[in-house]
Parts: C-alpha cells; structure tokens; sequence
C-alpha cells in the first residue's frame, strides 16, 4: 500500500476533479503492474495496472488508495475491471465518499468472490486525498496557505522593502509546493504589489496549475508580467457584481476566464461563496499564496485547512508591515488552532506545516 | 571532552562571575576523578577532579573544558595543582581569553614537561562558555531573548488577552532555561501587566537566578506578587536618573537592590549602558522575558546573542498585540540576522533557537 501511496502522490495537482489514485498488482511478492491517475483525471490507475500485469493479473492481489468507481465512465467501472481481470483479493486504504461509489465498488467486488480488506493506511490515504475528500465531503476544495514571515510575523519593512525574506532554498520548495496542487491562488493586493506571474519554474516539471486572482473590483496592474502570462495557461478571475464592465473586457481579451460571485462580505468576494465557486470549478487542492488581508479573510472564515509558514530568521518590528491582516478577535479562545504536522530546515529557513485543529 | 562539557553544563548559571568548567581525570580508559566549577565560582573544577583521582592522578590525562588557570587564586592557579599531581598529559577545548590566563596556564603546563593539546571540541566549549567569554571580551553578559509567539508574531488579543499562548511543556522548558541563567530580566511594561515573580519552580532545582527589573522611572506595580516575592533571592532593579526619590526609597525597602544607570536612550536607560552595569556586576548570562518595546530597545543596540522563539499554533492577526515592538528599519539589509541553531517540538508548540549572525 505504500508504494500505491507513492504512486497516487504522483498524480497531486493533476487528476482533478479527480481524485490521485495508485494502483499496485503483486502475485508471489513481484510487482506486475502500477498505475497512477492520469492527467485529467482519465484512465483511472486500475486498467493503466491491470494492461500492465496482462493476464498474470489473474489470481493477483491489487492494492488501491482509493476503494474501486462502481459508475460507468468512458471506460468501465474500475471495480468490474477487477473482476474481469480475475485478481483474486483487492486492499484497499479508503472507501469512496462520492455517493455514485459510497461502498458499491467494494460490493461488486466481495459479490464476485473477491477478497476484500479495506481501512489499510487509511489516515495516510486521506492525507494524501484530502482535497478530493474536501471537495466531496464539504464541496470545496482543500486550501493551503502559504506564509513567508519573518520571526516576528512580519513581511516588509516600513518602507515596504520585502523581496526576499525567505531565501532560494524556500522559494524553491514553494514551487514544489504549487506543482502539487491544481490552483495557485493571490488576492488583489499582492498582484497590486508583485505583479507576480505565478507560474512554475522547475527543472522537469509540465504541470501548470491553475492561476487564480481574487479581484472585487478587477483593479489589478495591466500591462505587467502577470498579464503577459495569461496564456502560459489557465487564468481564473474572480471578481464582484461591481467590477466595471470595461476592466471585464480588457480581461477577458487578454486570455483571462472571468467568474462572478454576487455574495459580498465587507465589500469584498465572501470567501465562502469564493471556494464554493472552486469547488464547483472541480477544483480539489488550491494553494493560497496572500496576501494578508485576503489570507485573514479565508482564515476567520475558518476555510484554510492548512499553514504552510516558513520563518526568515529576520527581525522588522511592529513597524514592519504584518504577514496576516485583522482577525478581529476578542477572547484568545476565538483564535484559530493547528497542530504542528511537520517542520524541517530548508537552507538558512524553517519550514513549519501546521493543521487545522477540529 | 564530551564528557568534561558534560560536566561543565551541570555549573550553567551558578559559577558567576567565573566560568563553568568541566574537568575528567582519565587514565587505562578509566574516569578517576570528574568536578564542575562548584557555585559561586570556587573551588574550581580541577582541584576538586584530582582530588578524587588522589594518587592514581599521577601519569593520568586530565580534559578540561578551558584552559587551567594560571593566576593565584583562593588555592593556587590549577595549572601548577595539576603539575604537581603528575599527570602526564592535558587535554583543553579552549585557551582562556581573560588576560590573567590568556595561554599562562597552558605554558605552565608544558614547561612542567606536560604534553599539552589544545582546541578539542573547541566549538561546543565556546557555546556553553558563551557567557564567560562575552564578559571578558565584550565586557557585558551574553543575552537570550524568549520570545513566545503565535504564528504571526503575535502575544495578546485585540482585548489584551495572552495567558497562556503557549503550552505548560513549553512553560516548564523556560524555567529550565531560566536555571541555566545567572539572571532573568525584563522590562518595565512587563513589570506592570504581569507582575510576574520570576522565581523558578521546578522540582529538584534549588538554583536562584537573580532577578532583574529595568524601569527608567520605577513605577512599577506594588503590593503585588512581584514585590512580595522580592526577599526570595537577589532582586536588583535597574533605573535612570529621573527616577522619584520616594520610588527608590520604597523598593530599597522592600528589599531590592538599586543600580542608577545615568546613560538615556529616548528617555528609556540605555541598552549598552544596561548590559555593561550587568557584566560589572559580574553577570556572564542573562535571559530576558521581554517585554515587546525592552527587547526592541536591545535587538536594535545589537545587544541579543540568542532569540529563544516558542511558536504556538495559533493566528491573533495584524490587530493583535506585536511580540516585539518597533525597530525603525527602513532597509530589509538593515534587519538583524539570526541562524537557526535547534528546533524541536514541546508539547504543542515548536521552540526555535535562533543566533545572532555574526
């Protein structure tokens, strides 16, 4: 299972909207086929291992991070694959929460006289499924934010002055980071400040996750890197009912998708309404990268499943401008909780992985 | 050597204004005799590791964590105790900086016909000796700063609220660092909303850091806790000039020790005149508990060698309190600099020990 887990981590950022699954055939302790979800979410891993093992598959055990679809799609269901293939147990981590699955895959495999074990490693499958999990369960995508900070919390100095804080190693992770999720996503007043083009630069990597801008009003810089990179890929704008109808054309003649979400908290997009739109997209793993204001937004809406901060060994003062904008909390009771999930030195930065508390 | 560091660690905080030294006679592989610099300075770690060694010394190898002392003290230098003892051969981490020593000691040694090596573990004694090493060559103790913080840099609520942000583990861990300090100090602001009693309750431990208090204007809270526990051990409350008469009259009488410092920065005792009344007053390591606007007055004098951050897994956001107060930095180059020694999880919460970059 935990090479099927290795092969499911392969497929983060890619499968959407669904989920990365890994497929391991073994008979007699040799591994005879692998598969892992392919891009776009189609074929499933199953048949990619099954064509692999080829007819030694018979008798075979099949090890799945996810239990087996019961629905017909292009190809089959996955869980009569099996069958017809004539593996003789089926391991599985987790049982499908999507209603057209729910349990029916595992059924149709125990009806054929398949053995079947189900719950192994399943807190690691659905750490590693959490944005499909998220998706299904809460109809959202699962969000990851990203907070580059110094030790006192902060992200520039008085004078504004912020490019780098965290150093090659980190910013290098970060990208890493991004290839494994389907979306990057900034609010309006980091692309105001960066003009970034959120695109991925790794040596050996032709992921390009979706690029997403929250914008009320559409007010964001024009003529810069960001719009010069629209094409490199998909560009999702969300915007209010206020924006202007000119800033709508100028970007959607530049590559740019538009979404209109009508619900408005504080004048600007409501966070909830916001990942509902993502999840609708089919969006399953988004990764926020700021800024504070927007980020503190999706935190008091109590939407960010996880904190990915990595801390500059720096020091600015309560001068120095805030990583995080206002939560408006009154009793420290009310504050947001995580739970330490991992920490690691990543060149002269510390790399923290924090999740949320239930 | 490792052993003799071992040794010198149990001394930390209580040998002021002398080193703690480790001390381990050795001969055939066996350990004869072992000291630390025992409290208060004397006897030193030598002379107490012979004696337990007693004839069997003769021939044997001594490893000491600084260089034998030279001059004469209440007992004679140590480097002519250990000629007389015999012992064929010295082993040393360090040459002793303060010019009364600086290499005597090892000269003594060779000059006896002693096979002397210097420098082993050379770096791991300089950490635990920073102390020492700070007053003599710097003329003023080495200072740790804890700073205990929520993932933005935050300490308290909009309301004010901050008890505790950090767990009871990470709690116990600063009373253990308290006790390998001579002193802990904090500022005035803390002075007021705490009250604290900056005495150590560990079970097992009898050691008493002094307790430092530095309020420019001595209004500090009375009648609370703070005061009442005053009598527990050295209390020294350090003021400017402008500080009332009747201020000094009523803390000299409830049995604190006064020190007027006459040198102001903005109003405020000056940072370097501070650190260099400690370090005459023989003080080789000082921990300071903040508060937010102290500390900022000492990072910026350059003055803080060590941060001890405790990040707990909680967001307060940019209208909570700051955990440090302003630095007034205008260039992200001018921002102080500090390399990640340690990190490990306590409890719930991650202590980071960052030091000043040189």
């Amino acid at each position: 299972m935990a090479h099927a887990l290795a092969m499911a981590r392969r497929g983060l950022g890619r499968t959407w909207p669904n989920p990365a699954v890994g497929c391991v055939i073994v008979k007699d302790g040799r591994v005879l086929g692998r598969g892992t979800t392919a891009p776009g979410g189609r074929p499933h891993a199953e048949p990619q291992a099954l064509a692999q093992a080829g007819e030694a598959a018979r008798g075979a055990t099949a090890y799945v991070t996810l239990e087996p679809c019961a629905h017909t799609g292009k190809t089959g269901p996955c869980a009569e694959a099996l069958v017809r293939a004539g593996v003789a147990r089926v391991v599985s981590a987790l049982q499908d929460p999507d209603p057209r699955v729910a349990g029916r895959g595992h059924d149709i495999l125990r009806r054929a006289g398949i053995s079947v074990t189900t719950g192994v490693l399943a807190a690691e499958a659905a750490a590693l499924q959490e944005g499909f999990l998220s998706r299904i369960t809460l109809g959202r995508p699962m969000l990851r934010l990203k907070l580059a900070l110094t030790l006192d919390g902060r992200i520039a100095t008085v004078s504004g002055e912020s490019r780098w804080i965290t150093g090659p190693e980190a910013r290098a992770r970060v990208h890493l980071m991004r290839a494994e999720h389907d979306a990057v996503m900034i609010g309006a007043g980091t692309a105001r400040a960066d003009d970034p083009e959120l695109t991925l630069r790794l040596a050996g990597y032709d992921h390009r996750p979706v690029r997403i801008v929250v914008s009320g009003r559409l007010d964001l810089p024009r003529g810069g890197q960001m719009e010069a990179s629209i094409p490199q890929g998909r560009f999702v704008l969300i915007h209010g009912p206020q924006a202007p109808q000119e800033a709508r054309d100028h970007w959607m003649n530049s590559g740019a998708e538009l979404i209109e979400i009508k619900e408005q908290s504080d004048g600007a997009v409501s966070p909830a309404a916001l990942m509902r739109a993502l999840g609708d997209l089919g969006l399953t793993r988004v990764f926020c990268e700021g800024g504070g204001a927007f980020a503190a937004g999706l935190i008091r809406a109590g939407l960010v499943d996880r904190l990915e901060v990595f801390s500059a060994g720096l020091l600015m003062g309560a001068d120095g401008r805030a990583g995080l904008g206002e939560l408006g909390l009154s009793a420290l009771a009310d504050a947001p909780r995580f739970h330490l999930s991992r920490s690691q030195q990543i060149g002269a930065d510390l790399w923290q992985s924090w999740s949320r508390s239930a």
